[in-house]
């Protein structure tokens, strides 16, 4: 350590988390707006204004960067989806239906789809992203069960949330190349009737 | 012509269809296997055991021959899927969803998944992927529209089809990296019983 033992510990962490921080989120964005062909850790760090070097040391390869990334940005949204719907008060069900799509619809999936995607035919990425999306699936299905109320003890009602939640993925898909705004309001609308009423029995 | 008017006119015609049907369809496994990154029309011609120059007299661009191939191949698609279900006979719900969810599981889906979200960041590819995806849309609506026996003069039943083809290529990029094909079943199974209660109403 010798000189830099003059530097207090805490603010260095502090300031190492916050650069990974800039690095996940710039990660995120920039796989969203460029997709995977044009996201490359340089392309990051000068976006997120930290030198190579530092990103690198963070992640070593862009498979880790970009999947940390993804993971990280989708952590952050399950919170925010959460603080959303205090566990006190009961939640509308066509609000809740209407927060989960939106998880869905914006550059997180957008960054997650040209992951998706790009895992297909690159054997680096395959494996991870495989467990990735295993893990943000059980989690946004956790979720969605929660806020919700559904009770998975009753038949169907585990495969009725699955189905609404490749729905959202659907919908996520049809927002990539033009503003689908309208048409998706609508149809998340009737959903949510058809929802509430499939969960009331 | 010169010389080439012993040949008859029929005959070459349909050997000029027969090559174009076998690059279109060589693209679609090709881009369904190897991405856009790994798709051009030299790997398509060799596929399909055509000439770089004969494909290139088809298909003057890279462009031209996969939007012309993910056309190609979702009208057939749709031909077969209306085959199934003669209009004579009224069709089973669950048997109409299952086929429709079918179309969006397959290496059709897969290549025009790979040429969507290549179109997200190629200029090249964004209008005319955006029109194609529109027009393979409407007539997907259609179908099912027809085969469920839905009538869309009823409010919310519009938006009942489109959530289920929502749902659909939700449940066509959850087939992507992995085999899903249980958790589909289930799904579909569930989502068809909420569908034929909709739309009994």
């Amino acid at each position: 350590m010798g000189t830099m033992t003059r530097a207090p510990k805490e603010p260095q962490q502090d300031r190492s988390r916050a650069t990974r921080r800039r690095l996940l989120e710039a990660a995120v964005s920039c796989l969203a707006e460029h997709g995977w062909a044009g996201s490359t850790v340089s392309v990051v760090a000068e976006r997120a204004g930290v030198s190579r070097g530092a990103a690198q040391h963070h992640f070593p390869t862009r498979e880790d960067l970009f999947t940390a990334a993804v993971e990280y940005v989708a952590e952050e949204r399950s919170q925010a989806l959460r603080a959303l719907f205090p566990a006190s008060a009961p939640a509308d069900r066509r609000a809740v239906v209407t927060a989960v799509v939106d998880l869905y619809t914006g550059p997180l999936f957008r960054a997650a789809l040209h992951l998706w995607v790009a895992a297909a035919n690159e054997d680096q990425l395959h494996g991870r992203v495989t467990e990735l999306e295993a893990r943000v699936g059980r989690e946004a299905h956790r979720i969605a069960v929660e806020l919700l109320g559904a009770d998975e003890a009753v038949p169907g009602v585990r495969e009725t949330v699955q189905g609404l939640l490749d729905m959202a993925r659907g919908l996520g898909l049809a927002t990539l190349l033009s503003d689908d705004t309208a048409r998706r309001g609508r149809v998340v609308a009737q959903w949510a009737l058809l929802l509430d009423e499939a969960l009331r029995t």
